[in-house]
């Protein structure tokens, strides 16, 4: 599965070098305007992907893009000048982010509502929703402006790529919780799951972390440990979880700059790893589990829609907690 | 959460123009070559991200790398030929798929032991193992040699962010099954999913999936239908499942290009979509993540990495979310 679909690149002139008024390839009759509601014709906001350390992995549209609009919202914009710095680009920055207050976002939409493009980036990589101050892509979507995707640089295909593991599917965690339930749920459910799964973690806290991983998903299970990816100690350690985990346990792996832990799929056809701990679930995870199932169907929903649920979930075998959950009525 | 981590870009010559022998920034000495065994000093392989439409969404050190290296094994090297041609390069290609047979990777292999360096496109976007052909990473991998990924396009990343849905964590599930029990446990486990979901789907097949992922997820489920996205027809639909399938049964979708279909996560901490926007919470919505909110700093979580959490998930404002849970207490 390749992660891009275009086999026919388009024929309108690409980024580099063009002088089209809309960077974005997109017009203004069509395109991405196209959101189920009338657009009132403001101006299109381009949602850039900046590099996640080398500054040579920005794209050419990317930087035609922030060259030709008249504002650019960035998270920091300190980060951001040096960017626009090495490419010699002059836009207006202006900062967004988590704590600039409602009033800048007023003033993003008022700046799209005139018809003026904007420029949206954040520290280093693709801009998502989730960002701190991003929700304007949300907001301009919600009144049926355009927003347009500039892609690249992202530190979760990155991972997924150095660790050479197969990756037809995968899921991206984020940071899992520091302890509780709910990080033991989501390692549990890594662990059972048939795609393959990037996790970002702390230096600090990649040793544990690991252990965690090797515990539930078995010291088989093949992963791979991404340091600093692009930049200049960029660092990917393969190996089985087993052996990652005592590597960190022993001090043997280094512990500095930005993480990202890449997990295999389990094996394929089972809901096991053949010798992993999630192929024996403790009474207590299972009990668990059997009071979640009676709380689904408590709220009305079928048991077997709330077994396959919980199951999904916890990385339990489907069968056995049918049965076990059947026997608790 | 940001899909980059960053926060310094290396301070070393980037790609755009400069002269490295090593365009991924990696040296020989370190970086990509601790995989935990012995590396023999081989090439090293590139994995390098091609444009899913648009020819300008490439990055500078991309290009300098397929510049600068020896070979480029490459899916399609017709494809290929246009961005080499675009860009004005000349390196040789050698083609590379699921049906060069073994041959072909030997001789791939035999080119890095001999210690030149390889680059890897596919058609489009990021290079996966799972890719055709792509299995060489592994291979070169486990021999110890080096990987290094050179980050660009990606078309799941390009629809989560066109889609414009709160997407902290996320799930890519390639192409659905056609139909069968494997076709409806996915859908159900997309439906209770509390992860943004990316699905890839042919263009005749795009309301069925609408008409399944409503049934399952509910019609208030937001979603987005992406289309030809980085193209000159690119197109980005946003609504509710219901609406959706509606307008797909009704034939008021162009059902022509390629389709991502971006899917919001089911609401956090319960089971079930109040339909909620991310920009017009109702209160039963707002209510609910308050409760959440509550729940998690009665673990002994501090309110405001709970706040940012439940924000993540459900998509609220944080500073409202975190306003209205400090009244509570």
């Amino acid at each position: 599965m390749s992660l891009g679909r275009g086999r026919a690149p388009a024929a309108r002139s690409p980024g580099a070098g063009g002088g089209s008024r809309e960077p974005g390839g997109v017009t203004r009759s069509g395109g991405a305007l196209a959101t189920g509601r009338a657009s009132a014709g403001g101006g299109l906001l381009f949602i850039v992907a900046t590099p996640i350390g080398n500054l040579g992995d920005v794209t050419y549209r990317a930087i035609e893009t922030l060259r030709s609009v008249p504002l650019i919202a960035a998270e920091d914009t300190r980060l951001s000048r040096r960017l626009l710095a090495r490419y010699e680009i002059t836009t207006h920055l202006i900062s967004y982010h988590a704590q600039s207050g409602p009033g800048r976002e007023l003033e993003l939409l008022a700046h799209l509502r005139s018809g003026q493009d904007l420029a949206l980036v954040t520290d280093a990589g693709t801009p998502l929703v989730s960002d701190p101050g991003a929700q304007l892509a949300a907001a301009w979507a919600g009144e049926g402006g355009a927003v347009v995707p500039i892609p690249g640089a992202s530190a979760v295909l990155a991972a997924l790529v150095a660790s050479g593991l197969p990756a037809a599917r995968w899921t991206f965690e984020g940071f899992l919780p520091r302890s509780g339930r709910e990080r033991r749920e989501r390692l549990a459910r890594i662990a059972a799951d048939e795609r393959a799964c990037v996790i970002y973690e702390a230096p600090s806290r990649v040793p544990a972390t690991l252990t965690d991983l090797a515990t539930r998903a078995g010291p088989e299970r093949r992963a791979a440990v991404c340091r600093e990816l692009t930049k200049l100690h960029e660092e990917v350690v393969r190996g089985g979880l087993g052996e990652l985990a005592r590597r960190g346990a022993a001090g043997e792996l280094t512990l500095r700059g930005e993480f990202a832990i890449v997990v295999a799929a389990v094996a394929s056809g089972s809901a096991v790893d053949r010798g992993a701990t999630a192929a024996a679930p403790t009474p207590a995870t299972l009990a668990e589990a059997r009071a979640e199932v009676a709380r689904i169907v408590a709220e009305g929903t079928r048991r077997a829609e709330a077994v396959r649920r919980v199951a999904a979930s916890t990385g339990l075998d489907r069968r056995a907690l049918y049965r076990s959950s059947t026997a608790d009525s």
